[in-house]
């Protein structure tokens, strides 16, 4: 009997998963994958569970991945229903996790489903990365699954990951790559003194100013095909005790680099430390590299996707590179070709988090359409 | 009797003045003042004592001024001498209001006796205008003396202020002025945005940067014959929450102009808001005034201080309007003709404050002799 997406989303959106707690979302998904004949390896680290299921020994490997936990409600009183009690108001399924990810996860279930049920001996093999530990610190989630895979050299040949893109309609997005994340906690050194004798004292402030337009004025590169360019942004500046008669030692600011494959982490680095050291500053500056950038041009997966999103919605998709960070970072390590594909973005981490009802059984079909497009075989 | 110095400066210094309490030491000085022929007048302004003493009806009038309030220990375990025992040590005297500006005070006494053991018929009047809310936020001292003694036209044609102007030696340098102050809170507005959608945002920190670097920049006045040209400096700057991923939507910082005679406020405000508007910020921008610059150029009172430095000393004195601001910019309201005279200031506000004890007989005998150039009778 086939299995109901909406009816698999409300019941993995009543589990309270608060990252990075899954509980029990991922026995729910299991029992279905171990009845569709998939072999299922818990992988738990820390207190973080994770799975990796596969079904079939021979390539492509076609890998959904996805997570289970949740970001936290924020006020549930400002909730019109109560979040982890999904409720369908005017055609729109309300719940903590509807959008960012467990309507995706359920039409993974079903996709797969239905395409097993008229594909009984696919080509290759379909395999799914679930972990609980995406929405928090990332550290025992798909990052350690990606290098227990790659310790035994299991790669995946692509890999769909069911991140919310869409945009205004179902199938409007589809994401091809992240750009990467590099920051820096620079402070830059003065010489304390009092502000009526300024001829004795060094105003970090004063010293790091022209540095910081020249920096902001940067044009780090213009981008690529796929990437647009290279951003560089202050989010923090702090310099001074508080005191309005006292010119402070030293100023310190944090800033971040969203770059685009047409950089590399190394030639930012410099050009940064050439403009602190072309205006003559002392300074420290401690950097940390949050997300490597992660591309897949247009190839086999791009297209078998962008096809089944026109077949099924009739929308020419439109490749992105746009947003935050996600675990196609870390699986773009032991994949070549990563994309993301998932329902409209736009209520996710807010208030009365949804996803249209209507959009949920397109959104499995595109997934089963994507998986006819890989891996069935010539009829 | 002659009263001696030394002695007194000790009686002044046992007293715990901590700002804005007297605790006492402004009755030692009236007594002393008293059995001198000076008329005294108390003014008590909410919890602060003051008093304007004079002896004499007629013009001209020389003041000494100065207060009896002193800054706080600092912590006592790290002074070498309880900071309330004045302590001889190596022919120094410590103690708390040792050079600022208790030694001054006691010296004024002493000056003006011996100055009326020789001169009891001398010309014009001798006053003095001393307060015990120096060191606080000024608000109840010499400010509202002033202002009375404004009310009834009764002007002062010379005033001495106490405060310690020394470098190195006794003498080496007087005050004929001071800088104003002049303070703003300067708000930069943005618009807060993800640090991953850059383009949907304004960052303050950026826009700003390039005006902080023109004002920093920025040769205000070419200062005068006694001022060093006017100073910019900032003395805090703040924006962003902490998080690392917003871009924050406003940037707040507050500077301080040390301004010379050579600047009017209206000029220098004019200027800041031109560079700040050239460079099309939006911000809000609060002004405080916190000190009127003054300024005393050479004349007779310069003359006759100078003279009675060379005179005891053998040093000729240097003008000088450094450093921070004092109660003489608000007794220059009603006297033409104001400078600063005391012994060396290296360890004013300090742990272990002290002065030579071969400073203050000859500290006494400069102010005695100004008293001699300016109003004794041709002998």
């Amino acid at each position: 009997m086939q299995t109901n997406t909406l009816e698999l989303a409300k019941e993995l959106i009543s589990r309270r998963s608060l990252t990075p707690d899954d509980a029990g979302c991922q026995e729910i998904l299991i029992d279905h994958l171990e009845k569709l004949g998939f072999k299922i390896e818990k992988m738990r680290f820390g207190n973080v569970d994770n799975f990796w299921a596969r079904r079939g020994t021979t390539a492509p490997i076609i890998c959904f991945a996805g997570h289970t936990d949740v970001v936290p409600t924020g006020p549930i009183e400002k909730w019109d229903s109560e979040p982890f009690t999904p409720t369908i108001r005017d055609g729109m399924l309300y719940g903590r996790g509807a959008a960012d990810m467990k309507t995706s996860l359920a039409a993974f279930i079903t996709a797969i489903e239905g395409f097993l049920a008229d594909n009984p001996n696919h080509n290759g093999s379909i395999a799914l990365l679930i972990t609980s530990d995406e929405e928090g610190v990332a550290v025992d989630g798909t990052v350690k699954v990606v290098e227990t895979l790659k310790a035994r050299n299991e790669l995946i040949d692509c890999c769909i990951v069911g991140e919310p893109t869409c945009v205004t309609k179902l199938g409007d997005m589809l994401k091809n790559g992240r750009r990467g994340s590099l920051s820096g906690n620079l402070t830059v050194k003065g010489i304390q003194g009092h502000i009526a004798y300024p001829h004795l004292a060094i105003n970090p402030i004063h010293i790091a100013a022209p540095a910081i337009a020249e920096l902001a004025a940067t044009r780090w590169d213009e981008g690529n095909e796929y990437f647009p360019p290279t951003s560089w942004q202050i989010s923090n500046i702090q310099g001074g005790t508080g005191a309005t008669n006292v010119i402070p030692g030293e100023m310190n600011m944090l800033f971040n680099f969203r770059f685009s494959t047409a950089s590399t982490v190394e030639g930012l680095k410099e050009q940064v430390h050439s403009i602190l050291d072309k205006h003559g500053l002392e300074y420290d500056l401690k950097w940390e590299q949050s997300g490597k950038p992660f591309l897949t041009p247009k190839g086999s997966l791009v297209t078998a996707v962008s096809q089944a999103i026109k077949t099924v919605t009739g929308i020419e998709t439109e490749l992105s590179t746009t947003g935050g960070t996600s675990d196609g970072r870390f699986i773009a390590d032991i994949c070549p070709q990563v994309v993301e594909l998932g329902p409209l973005n736009e209520t996710i981490h807010k208030l009365n988090e949804c996803v249209a009802v209507a959009d949920i059984e397109p959104l499995r079909e595109i997934y089963r359409q994507t998986l006819v497009n890989l891996l069935a075989q010539p009829g």
